[in-house]
């Protein structure tokens, strides 16, 4: 997945904007690790603590942090592509020397498209795709082979959907979103009445999804629509494999949800917000901006404030929550301090009835 | 989503079975939320809690409860439908005036549909979508585009497959049942005979799944297929999105599992049970009729009980884990009391070896 | 999913390489368990515990435990096949008498096969399935219909992909792999690179994915493609329906990994690991070889020493999590005792300021 050709490393420095120390005429092939690099790879060194494999590298550049030492990373001779955000100019470099495949503009005899679409001419829809009445699809965007739109969703410019991915009817992408494979979008939302028998009654899901400019749905994950009006995804969030998102959430931009998260019913989630690995967020809740949640931690209640950690079950602040999990592992000490405290206060007080006491700690101390 | 045409409000409450207070003749076009609706749309109330936003709603019509008090609720020119049962009411009224797409008749010829199948002529399979050999699909069912039914599948009158959803061979849908976009019904069991160097031989799984009417599974649910005998959904039950039934698994009539729930192999939930966003039951376990398992809660053992809430890790009486999280979090006073209390025994007992009493605690107190 | 003709026991057996006890010439059809067995059905016995369910099963054969007591099962009548893995032998068994359905071989016409691509004669590709250019296909293989093979895909001997499962490109699948319906392998890793603004740029994620010999993925999971080289599930490694692996993440040979269970990037499982259901393991850390995860559990730090059973949140050696739980669920009677303890030790020492003693234990004490 490399290119073909490469790039001048002086030419490749101006494209992303960074100083540049050393030979600009190098040429720059591909980019790689620091331990896999050769000679006409470009490598980075997102921290000081990779100064050493940096020096060991066999890399021909180096991508490094602002105050990077020259010297240890092992002298002069070796062109530094200096910057502030060494990971930023990372991206980029990638983007520019490993281009994501184009897409022939076009549709395939044999993908299945609905009468009264309107395709951008540049977009490509893949064999065996599905477009269904009344869609439209941006300017360069490509439907995969296989994946399904459904009738009435509109697609903006540079979408990608991946194959056996599906849109429901009615359903917005705005530009640059990117849908995995198998991701569904536009889902009825888990919406029944339940009856004095207890039965469950569907309540149809009239509303819809809008994900916003720049988002990244991933593989295999849900988002349904709304009851009523729609479930949003702002814009810039990525979203990883295999998350849920109920209907009518509300995620703001610029968030990161991690793999196998949900967000149920209703919540609505600020900007910024990071749900790590298995993270749940119970339904009708607020989470405040740039709120972090732990891994496979469940926020059962909301937490507006915006800034906090939150870990663990229920989720709470962070370092409350480390303190409490030191405190369990100290548990059965506790319970031996105390044990010895009431020992020394019945010696203390013999004229106190000592069986009941005993019979209590005996009765309840089930560890034993 | 709308219906054209609406229906008079009279005739509505008519459909509905529930009482009429005003005008029957105001015209209905659609369902709105509160904030939303306007003079041609009916809204709901579903308990006493949105009386001012009702009020202030431009609705033409309520659904309200029984004992809703119509001043309360901006004068008595609106049209009141009043039923012990607001929510079964609003399910119901949607489905009269936003009424899910009918499916034409027929075979496309896009799809690749086995010889030896029995396709009921009022039911539809769509383009590119797949039905195996020997398979049957009832009257008005519906296999969208690019759905896959595999071979000896019994689907039932009035079924609903959604694209990219997939029935292995040999499974059994009753009447009714939706599956959403890419869930897997009958993929095999995850089962494996483990020989004495650790390797794991595959035990062919060669029962089926059998879900009852009424059921509803939702996008990329996974339902196995029994060892030997039949994986069951009970009928009217409703299962989320990203949720795993095991092989073997018994799920009853009406339960609700929510998004990203898990039952492992063999375990049988009674009816009614509900398991709520990324709760799990581990394999071989009983939980007992109308058990709500708290979110992301983790049911460890069998709770055949029934009628119980569980919560938390592992799942537990409600109320006990809640005062279990309680005193988590008065771990650190109470240590600190603890330790008081040590140092006043120290100080009435001067004899005592202070000085292992005073180690012990300093050596398991690390949280310091 | 019954074979046609059966096999006579004797052959079973010697095909099985298990001791016969009794007649060879018996007629054995299918297996089936104790409880549904009939006269040309061969049953089993996987523990002792099952003896009176063996002594009151119809069933014509039974494979027992190197150790079974013929007597307690009913009499000698019955052939008995005697082996130390009664586990392994009911698998094989199964494997002869329930064969997995043959593939055609052959390319259907409906498929869509880019050029270039190296398909071995006796393999087959199903009705809407998609091979990229450049992939090729091994004999015996399968990609069934709808399955999804990207552009420069390897794939070993007898693969078989099952419908709606994607490979993206470059993925390479060993001999006998299984890759169960809607699973997604080589989806980009969840890499961004996050700029002072809070907004984030995607990585490409130019690794790959390797799936080793005898490995099987179930249904709708997710193994991402690495960042720059290949993320990797080791040789008879079986994985699950819905669960995550996510990039540069290396997966041992042999691991069980559960239903719903997570590997976050980077992360290194040794051989013989079991994930159970739902577990979770952050990204970045080590777990040995042959470790035990539990159910829900969530691995928030590296475990390298191998052989231990993890449980809890986060999760620890097994049995301290044991006695950290029931010591949580001691905490309301060892608050009591405590405060009974505070109140003798102020009993005894009428010279302190027994106020502000009580007012820290009634403000702390929230659970009342």
């Amino acid at each position: 997945m490399a290119s073909r050709l490469g790039e001048l490393v002086g030419a490749l420095a101006e494209r992303l904007e960074v100083a540049l120390e050393g030979d600009p005429e190098m040429l720059i092939e591909a980019v790689a690790p620091l331990d896999s690099a050769g000679p006409h790879h470009l490598s980075f060194l997102k921290s000081a603590r990779h100064r050493r494999a940096a020096a060991a590298s066999a890399a021909g550049a180096l991508i490094v942090p602002q105050d990077a030492d020259a010297e240890a990373l092992g002298g002069k001779d070796r062109p530094l592509l200096r910057t502030p955000e060494p990971a930023v100019a990372l991206a980029f470099a990638l983007e520019l020397l490993h281009p994501a495949p184009r897409y022939v503009p076009g549709i395939d005899a044999r993908a299945a498209v609905a009468e009264g679409t309107n395709i951008a001419p540049s977009a490509h829809v893949g064999a065996l795709a599905v477009v269904g009445a009344g869609s439209s699809v941006g300017a360069r965007s490509a439907v995969l082979p296989t994946a399904v739109i459904g009738a009435g969703c509109i697609l903006g410019e540079g979408v990608v959907v991946h194959p056996h991915a599906v849109l429901y009817d009615g359903v917005r992408l705005g530009d640059g979103v990117i849908v995995h494979a198998g991701a569904v979008v536009g889902a009825d939302g888990f919406g029944y009445a339940t009856d004095r028998r207890g039965q469950h009654h569907k309540i149809p899901q009239v509303g819809s999804v809008v994900v916003e400019d720049g988002v990244e749905i991933g593989a295999l994950s849900a988002v349904d629509r709304g009851a009523f009006e729609a479930t949003r995804i702002g814009a810039g969030t990525k979203v990883d494999n295999l998350v849920q998102v109920g209907h009518n959430v509300d995620v703001g931009r610029h968030c990161l949800l991690c793999g196998q998260a949900g967000v149920a019913g209703s919540s609505r989630l600020g900007d910024g917000v990071v749900l790590a690995g298995q993270a749940g967020v119970v339904d009708h809740v607020e989470i405040g901006d740039r709120t972090l949640v732990g891994a496979a931690s469940a926020v059962l209640g909301s937490h507006p404030q915006g800034g906090q950690r939150l870990s663990g079950y229920p989720a709470r602040n962070h370092a409350e929550w480390r303190r409490e999990v030191v405190s369990v592992s100290q548990l059965t000490a506790l319970k031996r301090r105390l044990k010895a405290a009431e020992r020394a206060l019945e010696a203390l007080s013999p004229h106190q009835d000592s069986s009941s006491s005993a019979s209590l700690s005996d009765t309840e101390d089930g560890s034993k």
